[in-house]
């Protein structure tokens, strides 16, 4: 295998029977990553750098991390790009109605520039 | 006023329309302030020490400030009871679904035993 091909960590995902609702919750509490979720909820498909977020790589990593850790998101590698979705399919089997009443809240919030 | 009404500093609760999600969302990631929310959710007011968690009253009185603090809760003193109850009522107007859709995540993953 080349040695670039070494450097990243595989990317580990929780399978879908092991979601837990508390870490759901907590990934979802923090700012950076609503704005995160709430992109993907949207778009099928992003590139790590194309969020609308401003934050230091290091944190955005970081963001990433504990979204995926959580269930929240997939990444995989495509050459240099890591791309990410949102498991929506995963989260509405495991917990229905739980992904799209948390957006909904935050756009009620959003949209009162609260 | 007496002495005795002094020792506690005043209960503040947000009010309805400043009801933020992400802190609502933080406040439900804890496994404590979890079972408090949900014992509440059947239970319409409850004595604090009267919660099925085993935590040192501190750190009680941490969580319920956290979830006071959130808008989950809403705490009145009679007495020398602090009675608490769900703010139900104010999460349903201002997040529709979101509360029942979070409950029914958590009894799920409860009933997996997870």
């Amino acid at each position: 295998m080349p040695r670039s091909h070494q450097r990243r960590p595989a990317l580990i995902h929780v399978a879908t029977a092991d979601l837990d609702v508390l870490d759901v919750l907590h990934a979802l509490s923090d700012p950076t990553r609503m704005i995160i979720t709430r992109t993907l909820y949207d778009d099928p498909e992003r590139a790590c750098g194309t969020f609308p977020v401003e934050v230091a790589p290091s944190t955005l990593s970081h963001h990433f991390r504990v979204l995926r850790e959580a269930g929240v998101i997939h990444q995989r590698e495509e050459g240099n790009r890591r791309l990410t979705t949102l498991r929506r399919a995963d989260l509405d089997e495991r917990f229905p109605g739980l992904l799209d009443a948390i957006v909904s809240a935050y756009d009620r919030r959003s949209g009162e520039g609260g």
